[in-house]
């Protein structure tokens, strides 16, 4: 059973093909997760852990051969890889395997899109290998979970690296024993701890995998050896990081289900336990009108795990908010939404935040699951309103539409593209599994002047 | 006690300055790893994995900063740090601090010169941010060791990376704050399993950790942040690769026994544990004028853990040819050395070293030491040979002397510098505690015409 694990799966990604048809439905996931991972990415981008990465690889130098999303400039593949990968998981408002915490897209996209500017491929092999790359990260994600995320792996950093070997090793064509080797490299070179959540560090974790998975095929390519059995091996990584390793994942057929298929998205740019919450807020606003002046108190139940996690009741800046109910809540009944501009230093302080906020009373109801919440809103003139959340928006039961992703796209990067951009930046998402350009897309991602 | 743990570090880092006397017996044997590092990067800048790594450098692109030893070309910071600390570690023949079977050199050293090349620093500087890069390192193995090593890291790769960042982070003036930042840098992204061992991807993690502990210093020095509580947070660096950190080994005070004065060096190019054995061999040619011819049989008497780590009795290769002490006894025998060059497919296929090889019996004896061995010759002329070796030559009963490291690496670079240039390097070498510029010692490391 544990004999030829890693070359198993070296040939499993090489042998699988696009012809094998991966269904429609797979590939809408596919560009679903790309559209969401290219707007975060854009959004994220003026950032100053960008700024600073992108002075560093403008100190190291480099051809220009691969663009930064959002910027007006190219830098090499390794630090388009790094920058773009960072740059996706900066508001933490990616894409996840809820099953295993896994923010594919992050590690992996910005591999696959850096490769493949370069070497001027199509969308519809971009989309192939990220199914792939996909479904690499999360069985390795599979094998390792929940140990190896308990005792303190980022495994978005950790299981990425091997996505985005097997995704870029796809893309330029590895043969079997590449691959393994490929592999092997990813292997060796494990990318991020979970102490770092709250600081650059964490975002650092994706981008870092990004590049070392993109840089492992490119040596694999050119004949570095590595160990063939470096997950299984008794000192393999699979065994090193994790206390048992489920080998079954590793080992099964592929094609029956793909991972991507299990993909979530969020609505709002903040932990997701908190998303009900939020939910039943911004219904104040949408469907009662309800104005923060009318408000005179408002009570809030919730699964244990939200104050356990969430409880901050007086948050001071833009992260710590991110980890109070009583924030997150309190701007989806203002602004009837909660994207990264409800969390700056200024909202978090600002007195109508604040006022409202201290308003709110969450108390815990333990027959409520992880996606549900009951508000009632008590108002000043005696009316009381409730609102139920069976099923927040983004959860496994109630994904969010296309149309709800198109307008978290277009909210994420108002600041940096033109509607007119946006609009043909969607069209053109939709489109990917055509045989395009990746061109056509890179287009259309630099900053209107 | 565990309060604060990276922040002390980071300020003993910071703290410790070149006019707080370290002891000229600390230096000199920093002079003495420089030497022998130096002398087994040249040696093995030939070797396809470097060419593999610089045509990917080339590929991607970048500032001409820094040199890459025994080579006419220069790389940007990152490649020069990542291609010169994995060729030295290719041959296996660099230092090692024997308590934590750490080689300390090969993650650390490359980041110095590069850093030192591009701002054209003094090898003074360069002497003592080695000190402390090294006594980084080596406090973070005992904290992690054996447990660490024992699971499968690759102990050089993962520590180095610290030593790197702090060597580095001296060396550009990081403060308390940003030497943290660093080590936060470091803790997140550990290179290198074991399991890769007698693969190209082994001399990759002390190169990869020598780029990556610079890349961390340089971010660091931006203002790029990470967890102020990296290597103790529950779910920080130490308790995630480690079983029983030991923390003592971080809290201590610096300066009353500095961690590079137990350095160690090989004189043979091959596992530790067969070096009694072929430095009997090379008595009978060098001191008995013995020729192979002579002799009808041998039997060699060793440390049980000889012929459980190096039972290989029909070597095939270069690397199954440094597991068998067998050949590594012959090639003593037969050349009075071990260097690399007695391990080339072409030796170990040899046909009269063959012969010879077959004539060898290693028995165990239970009384020796692992720095001890009996070698008896049975000459065909009736007469016997007995060499005993009380202290194996490298042992840290009986070090390697100046006159034997100069020896080494006169050896180690013979094809690629020629004897002028040889004696003018190991000339400068002694005196780097002297204000010399970097570029003194790098003119001498280019290849002759």
């Amino acid at each position: 059973m544990k004999n030829n694990i890693t070359q198993n799966l070296a040939n499993k990604i090489v042998d699988t093909t696009y012809n094998k048809k991966v269904p429609e439905q797979v590939l809408l996931e596919a560009k679903r997760s790309f559209l969401n991972w290219l707007g975060v990415a854009i959004g994220a981008s003026r950032h100053e852990s960008v700024n600073m990465m992108l002075e560093l690889a403008d100190e190291l130098g480099g051809h220009n051969q691969a663009s930064i999303l959002g910027r007006n400039c190219k830098v090499n593949l390794q630090f388009a890889a790094m920058i773009n990968g960072m740059a996706s998981h900066i508001f933490d408002f990616d894409d996840t395997l809820i099953n295993t915490v896994l923010h594919p897209s992050a590690p992996v996209w910005p591999a696959i899109l850096a490769i493949a500017e370069f070497k001027n491929l199509s969308t519809e092999e971009m989309l192939f290998s990220f199914v792939v790359g996909c479904e690499v990260e999360q069985s390795i994600a599979l094998c390792l979970y929940p140990s190896h995320y308990d005792k303190g792996w980022h495994i978005t950093g950790t299981a990425g690296t091997f996505g985005a070997a097997a995704a870029v090793g796809k893309l330029i064509g590895l043969d079997e024993s590449q691959m393994n080797y490929a592999l092997g490299l990813a292997a060796s070179q494990p990318t991020g701890l979970r102490e770092m959540f709250g600081t650059m560090n964490k975002p650092y974790h994706p981008g870092k995998a990004a590049a070392n998975g993109l840089i492992s095929a490119l040596l694999a390519q050119k004949g570095f050896t590595s160990s063939p059995n470096s997950l299984e091996a008794k000192r393999g990584f699979c065994q090193v990081v994790s206390e048992q390793p489920k080998w079954q994942y590793l080992t099964g057929p592929w094609g029956e289900h793909w991972a991507i298929s299990d993909n979530s998205y969020k609505p709002f740019a903040c932990g997701i336990v908190t998303h009900p919450g939020i939910e039943a807020g911004t219904r104040l606003k949408n469907k009662h009108q309800v104005l923060p002046s009318q408000i005179s108190g408002i009570t809030l139940e919730v699964h244990p795990l939200v104050r356990e996690l969430t409880g901050k009741l007086e948050p001071k800046d833009n992260l710590e908010a991110k980890f109070s109910i009583y924030h997150c809540t309190t701007v989806g009944i203002i602004f009837g939404k909660a994207g990264e501009d409800e969390f700056t230093n200024e909202i978090v302080n600002d007195p109508k935040v604040l006022a409202l906020r201290q308003k709110i009373n969450a108390i815990v109801n333990t027959d409520l699951k992880e996606d549900q919440a009951i508000l009632t809103a008590y108002l000043i003139d005696g009316t009381t309103i409730t609102e139920v959340i069976e099923h927040v928006v983004g959860s496994k039961d109630r994904p969010m539409t296309n149309k709800e992703l198109e307008n978290k796209f277009r909210q994420v990067t108002a600041e940096i593209l033109s509607t007119n951009t946006q609009n043909k930046l969607i069209d053109t998402v939709w489109q990917m599994d055509k045989p395009l350009s990746v061109r056509e897309i890179l287009a259309l991602c630099t900053p209107r002047a």
